[in-house]
């Protein structure tokens, strides 16, 4: 079969492998009809992780079941499924209270948490840039759609991971009705944060970031955009709320932050939500964080080299702030998301930029990764079908 | 009346100041019968706060009512009272949501939140160090007590501050029965959290300290001490856990803590609790942080006088952890814990190592900042009986 | 002053009373400028309680702090203030833990818990049906509007309870976002049950009543309507769910839920609930029920004068349902709900049909009273001006 | 394999039975060590459910892994485990969200939830009163124990169902340190809601019975007995309370309640709950209520042949209750509570008063069902060995 394989830093090519098979009687395959690019395949394609070249990326995939192991009893053949981007196993002890992003079975090393489709440190799975998926503990890990999957590819592949992100972002910045959120990074995730504060009521939704692009969508979602080129987020924020800060905050950025100077400073936008929140706020962080960064470049590099980061970590405190971090557990989110894709009350396709075929996935990681005007988000199909 | 004055850097005198009075119809005052010296006294006392000469100090306070308000219903002359060591309202954003803590209206800076009594930073209300106390909006701020006040001031001072904020540092860690909890510090904070811990149906808590006169306590409430002039928390931790880490963590030092060698390494326990504790655990920082601090001395000296911290970021949000920050809110905790002291099931007077008289308190801060062994916690008496 | 007063079964007339005045440091004295009839009022009109003839009625008032109590320190004259139905001390243990529906403060009765103006069994107040209003603790209890207040009395007005009141059934009920949830009952606070949950973004909402006008009402805020005189709820909900039965339900109608043979049953819509909500649904009840019901006059008539109802509990226990029920906490929402409104996020006054003035209180009494087609909701304005 | 078989009411017999196997490819095959007899499993042998005649009793089991499927990965051959009684799939809408006690995958039936070992509308599956049990899901529902695990059964085999439906209990009444708690009934469930309570730090926890010899083991465990015979435990618990009421209410008796008199009375307990429990307070109900009842005998007998209770609804109402109900999700809590017994800090075996062989079953469940004095809670050891 056909994938898109990491061969070393930025560099992608598509090429023949061995077909996806079932391994394990609770194996289902899934031929890969729509599957994308994430802003965290590119710390793997440009090679600041330890992603192992040879291996398929893609950890957000949708596709129609054509095979199932012989333990098996939900999923079918023929049904459209989309996949966490969080491999679980559905009987370990984090699996059993729905902390499925740090899932202790499908994780091979022993000291660590968590497993993942084609992802650095997450376990030997194969991505789903590819033509066929195994998918471990199907029944588990499979969200069966109804019968507008196939039309409604879009709306649906974003279950796989970034929509269930930006809502867990919401959920650790405990998101209420009437609530203002600031939201920092309007990437994919960033935008999907804002429209899951909108969904649940939110008072106010502030996007920064510097892309204007970008910034556009959200306000076509309805929060109000922030141009960081412009303005301070912080200042945006205090001057909006008699000084008292956003109710919320979700960092949708993650340590390749950069300043309004272009540095990149992994701190910038945790700092800013210490500041920008009020007394007593809640900090939601979905952006990517890493224990060890040999790439770190800014002017505190030697600190981030080490995975520290200089935080306002007293003036958090001193404001009684609390922080939820980590990769989101898509399984808790996505079948709810689903029924409101389902029901038309929420179209997270709004996001999609380009749909492109497999082939083109090389050029499709330059394009992104250079964050060009307009590369929002890529959605690639494996069979060459655009729903 | 005689109160314990700031007089400057390590200087506290006791002299006569004017009598506190009512100044306002919701308003009680309060003849002090017990007061702590407090760990946070310290910070002030060794001049690394605002706080202005002249001020009475003391925030854990415990009295009899001898005069109330015109406007004040529930609270009666001659009543034993207990005051949380934070003044609120009771009808701000924050009071109304329980958030005493951090009430908007009893802070005088517009930009801050929160009053304390004879606190920097908190407002210009006076301490319990000494004869008589003014309590604002006495209804909504004194907890009453029952017969056995007299007897049992000891254990009920004790409900100003340490017990509910150890109790805060548990629930900020989300302690469950069966959970297994690590407590950095095994000051009477810390001490405070480990009880609550226990009392919550824990399973196994360790107490990380360095000096072995407050292990030996820890062990006598049914902890597990840890030695750190011997071993490594993390590694203890870790070794007991199959590698997995603790289920909760609780910081109970603050910036002022110090490496085995001697070295105040404001980052050291926070940075210790992200690496003890299991993916997606919970960590809980009742240890006092500073937005700024221009006495910080240790290798990160800039970084810190900023109030920046060198945090094992990456790796926290690698695991996915939740952090809870800041001063607990007394009155969410003080009246069930009244209760178990009521009825016997708590006795957190355990912590008390000394009882001395208010003209005492000059002497008691310079023992009690030397950290001298045995000087755990001590209690004043203003009016001179040990009950 | 002149003031709408209860004078026996079926009987209010509007007449000169005493002032309202300031009788505590710590009231305000509003003047009304809005005050809503409710749909709980008719139970007291009908004479089915044991509320007073003689005293005022109406407990959903906005208005405009004419003088203001020698403690108060937070409201000012000349502010709009929207207050909650319950009237509330703020330092009890109830309102400690925001349970202000339940205080024990303002109740006189030693036994009950919970106040509010003109109802019966809810302490001595006088209702807001009146040119002046005099509120209890009012840096506690009245909530300040904003500028906009004076032009958009109708939708402000609505955060007096039944807005409040719908928003708490759909917190007893867990309705969180892609739910399907069932509201019994298309009056004014279903309607506002529906709203909410809508505003929580649930998947999907159905509205069950058998007045057509307010189902009009129901289709018109995006919910699903369901006629009873046409089709049985429990049927179209599990038809609509593969028989699963919907994840959440609403009661907002009470005791006097009639049957569609216009059968008084009061277990009628509880029963149905219990029935249409899937296994391990979450009820809210918000329709009020009474301990003992001397007007009960159905087949159960027995039971029901003992307040007893003949419940489908080994069906309810079987599912492992749970249920919320009575009065709502009207402070722990009014704050957001006001923040929705003012953004432009939320009209809760589309729910108005009538606008009167307070001498027109006898015949809106008289048409409310017989459910007649169109009146929805009863607004009177005593200052007699239209905002 | 020896069997403990159902053959019509009051008639169970020790026979010869096909062994239980593997049948599907995640099964595992269990060695029976202990087993017990349930109070529920008492209105099976009475004939007042529709358990068929021919099948094998027993839904609290515990025992040695003999046999795995192929799909299994967890559970290896010789490791003790213990059963979950709720039999679960870890994959469906339900077991996702941790509610395994109403899986919709194990019960045949669609419109129903829930699957158990032997028992009445819970699926096919075979109880584990016999020498051999089936175990569907092995890795999902086999809870794994420790080398101590041979010695101390009579502990570890609580966790099945009693303890965790215990402790559920006072999950759903919201127990927390310093409340005051009532359980009515001091079987072996009410005896474990009490000790779960204690162990949560609740203030003081009272046990209402009328059988002497239970209410003994309930003040050994440190709670407060009232014995129904003599005294009225609403009046008990107001008298204690100066007219509030308990915090929290644990029902644990079910339908088969009887007054003083020896009358049935299904609503008796609940109806006592909503009296003695505060306003606003929390009921959790885990004893069973049947949909419908043949067998109800008592002065509202019409009603409870169709399941209704007649409930003092219109003052749960009017107290702002909440009830929660329903059997318990084990594996929610069994993983900690296995915790707490490995660590000691939990022995729930103290509950056993009967040690037998399976062959003693018959004999067992005469002495049980006539409620005998001193047959708390009968164990059963197929192999024939006592721990």
């Amino acid at each position: 079969m056909k994938a898109a394989v990491y061969e070393g830093p930025r560099k992608v090519s598509v090429k023949d492998v061995p077909d996806a098979r079932i391994e394990h009687p609770c194996d289902i395959l899934v031929k890969v009809t729509t599957t994308n690019i994430c802003g965290s395949d590119l710390h793997m394609y440009e090679g600041r992780t330890s992603f192992e070249p040879g291996r398929t990326l893609g950890h957000e995939n949708l596709g129609q079941v054509v095979e199932v192991g012989s333990a098996v009893s939900k999923v079918q053949v023929g049904e459209y499924v989309v996949l966490p981007f969080n491999i679980a196993c559905g009987f370990c002890k984090q699996c059993e209270r729905g902390l499925t992003n740090y899932c202790l079975t499908m994780q091979p090393e022993p000291s660590l948490a968590g497993a993942a489709y084609g992802f650095a440190e997450m376990g030997p799975y194969q991505g789903g840039q590819a033509e066929l998926l195994r998918v471990p503990y199907g029944d588990f890990n499979a969200l069966r759609l109804g019968e507008d999957a196939a039309e409604r590819q879009l709306d649906y592949v974003m279950l796989a991971d970034i929509f269930p992100t930006g809502y867990h972002a919401t959920e650790m910045a405990r998101v209420r009705p009437g609530d203002q959120t600031l939201v920092m990074g309007a990437g994919p995730v960033g935008l999907m944060a804002a429209y899951s504060a909108i969904l649940k009521g939110a008072g106010r939704v502030w996007v920064a970031d510097h892309q204007q692009d970008r910034l556009r969508i959200a306000e076509e979602i309805g929060a109000v955009a922030i141009d960081t080129n412009e303005a301070d987020p912080v200042e945006v924020v205090k001057d909006a709320t008699l000084g008292l800060g956003a109710d919320n905050g979700c960092e949708c950025v993650g340590y390749q932050a950069h300043d309004p100077q272009g540095q990149e400073d992994a701190s910038l936008t945790v700092n800013q939500l210490i500041d920008a929140v009020r007394f007593t706020g809640d900090i939601g962080v979905v952006g990517v964080y890493l224990p060890e960064d040999p790439g770190g470049e800014d002017a505190q590099g030697e600190l981030e080299a080490q995975g520290k980061l200089p935080l306002d970590y007293g003036l958090m405190w001193f404001k009684g702030q609390t922080m939820g971090t980590g990769q989101a557990p898509v399984k808790r989110y996505n079948r709810a998301l689903r029924d409101l894709v389902a029901g038309g009350r929420a179209e997270p396709g709004f996001v999609v930029s380009h749909e492109l075929d497999l082939d083109e996935a090389p050029s499709a990681y330059e394009h992104f990764d250079r964050r060009e005007d307009g590369w929002t988000k890529v959605v690639l199909h494996p069979d060459g079908h655009r729903p």
